[in-house]
């Protein structure tokens, strides 16, 4: 049901051919009501996409009837030309749904510095909003697949209201955002002062902490739209923690799904000065190809962990950190812990954790490992 | 001929088991004067190895008689037990060569996190010590070889007067030094106030601008002896000249070898408000994962370079940018600009202009691609 499980929301998505292989690539999301209460949160990336420009204007009013999403192109680095494209295309969903284009939210995925095929990307949305339905969640969260095995969706039932999302991303999981485009709904009645705050609190502790590659997209996109169908207001804390949970879900699917990867890596700083501090300590984890590689054979590399950190300005004493790979203290006190021999890395999931002895913080980042097929699909992916 | 090309040095490569391979692992570098002036530059990484806390200690009195350097084991992250074995290895040294230890430098490079087999080096020690010759430069430049696949030497020939280098490192390049180990020498006569600025201005010009993938390695060593033996004075600035141009040989050689790597790409920042704009943007290039695969699979994916330096803060408007891929400018103004087709990505040696329009300034970052050999070189590297 995805994002059409709570109530008031239908969606759709269709095959317009911006794909070469037929799949679909056009997803289409209404709110019908009562309420259009929205948030966003996009890329920072200092070259964002033309549908990013064009959808930071529409939620700057803090409202959203519509988001109409395609795959097969990311309409970014395409210059005026591009931005008119998707101020067509936003115009055009508004026509055939009766609404105005500033209602409308735009998001591309896909190779950058091309333009939109726009006659196939227009037949596309009327029939995209031709096929609106109550039961059209799953098929608009496969439209907006690329390199996506599977689609990522979530449902978030509570107390008389719940909230619905899809998600898409790969790959480019970095922080202020994986690449990726998320579309969040909710039936609840949440006024913006609520829903702004608990998308921010969501994402920063989400999918910002998600680092498959660390790169930054230039179009990544997370909408929430509210419509209060249910007539239930929840608290803010009520809402924010389905929120969390909502955002969490996804981006675990995103990490299982990150291109090429053999292994999720939980990497937890411990006892940091501040959660800063873990979090940079972990993100240069997260970023250390030869740690990654490491990790793609299976090695316990701690050597490559303490390299990694040692980079940062994080607090620590170099002779104090220890670090533990899958339970086994390989390093104790920045020198030779227990025996490598003894850490099993057969499995997908790896934990590791960095006692840095220098507070009362820590935070986790999420990755993957570095592997040959991430490789080939990423130099293979344009041609 | 390599460090014993200048006059007044001697040096030996020998092999003591400590590679599992049977091949060389202990090179030693003799200053046999008159002057013993030295500087050094080390890693910044906070974990240093012990090798490197010790000739810290030993290069703060601006002098150095020798050299030891072994392959086979980093001696890092060892606690006080490797540091004692780096002390026990200088004294050695020096009782071999009639020497304090605080004569000797020590570097090393390996595997992190494991002890030396102190009995094979200090047996290796005295087979170098006896085989010391005035044609054992090229022995010392094999010795210290990991994943290398050939010697990397230079010499510089002045007027009366020479510089000779070797180095080490084919991975874990990354800017405030590669992962790697160099010794320079030179005749000439050079005061330590003259040596020291002009070794971190020879690194901070070469070595420092190779980034092959972003690791900051715990053993970075640059070491240069000055032993005045031409009785030749160049000037302050021939002298840098000439080192800059040992050093940037010996980067650029490896830059070639850098693991598993099937390109050479420098990517110049032109027209940047001031040098560090452009070595930031240069950066953000060098170490998006995404661009590297790309440039691997013959892919001139200019958007990835936009989305790399829309990371970054340097000063830029997003719709000045060119980016000139191989002389095609394939993106103008940060949008379309000629057809990719005419990139021609096939040979070895890749050029990336990024044009900010935003200043006078430039620099260049040489980097490597992402390729298929370099994941499955380092995830089989310790196992």
């Amino acid at each position: 049901m995805t994002v059409t499980a709570p109530r008031g929301f239908s969606a759709a998505g269709v095959a317009a051919g911006l794909k070469s292989s037929g799949d679909p690539d056009v997803a289409l999301v209404l709110n019908t009501g009562p309420d259009d209460v929205a948030a966003a949160v996009f890329t920072t990336n200092r070259f964002p996409a033309a549908p990013v420009q064009w959808s930071r204007q529409v939620l700057a009013g803090q409202r959203c009837r519509a988001v109409v999403l395609n795959s097969g192109g990311a309409n970014a680095c395409t210059g005026p030309e591009g931005f008119a494209d998707t101020h067509t295309t936003a115009e055009h969903v508004a026509e055939e749904l009766g609404l105005g284009a500033i209602d409308v939210a735009v998001a591309s995925t896909g190779l950058i510095g091309m333009r939109l095929p726009m006659d196939k990307l227009t037949a596309g949305v009327t029939e995209a909003a031709q096929a609106l339905s109550a039961d059209g969640g799953a098929d608009a969260a496969r439209a907006i697949m690329t390199t996506d095995s599977v689609p990522k969706t979530t449902v978030q039932q509570r107390d008389g209201w719940s909230i619905g999302g899809m998600a898409k991303g790969a790959g480019m999981l970095a922080p202020s955002l994986a690449t990726m485009l998320v579309v969040l709904t909710t039936d609840a009645v949440v006024p913006a002062e609520v829903l702004q705050p608990a998308l921010k609190t969501a994402t920063r502790l989400s999918v910002e902490r998600v680092d498959s590659d660390g790169c930054l997209s230039t179009n990544d996109t997370v909408i929430v739209l509210a419509n209060g169908a249910s007539g239930v207001t929840p608290t803010a804390a009520e809402f924010t923690e389905a929120l969390v949970a909502a955002a969490t879900d996804l981006a675990m699917q995103l990490l299982a799904d990150a291109e090429g990867s053999t292994k999720d890596i939980a990497i937890t700083v411990r006892n940091a000065a501040s959660v800063d501090d873990a979090l940079t300590a972990g993100r240069a984890c997260a970023r250390n190809n030869l740690l990654k590689t490491a990790l793609f054979g299976n090695d316990p590399n701690w050597g490559r962990v303490l390299a990694a950190i040692g980079t940062t300005d994080a607090a620590f004493e170099a002779d104090q950190v220890d670090v533990t790979i899958n339970g086994v203290t390989v390093c104790r006190g920045g020198s030779i812990g227990d025996p490598r021999e003894g850490v099993d890395l057969t499995g997908r999931a790896i934990t590791i954790d960095v006692d840095l002895k220098a507070g009362g913080e820590e935070a986790t980042i999420w990755t993957n490992d570095l592997s040959i097929a991430y490789v080939h699909e990423n130099s293979a992916y344009s041609t």
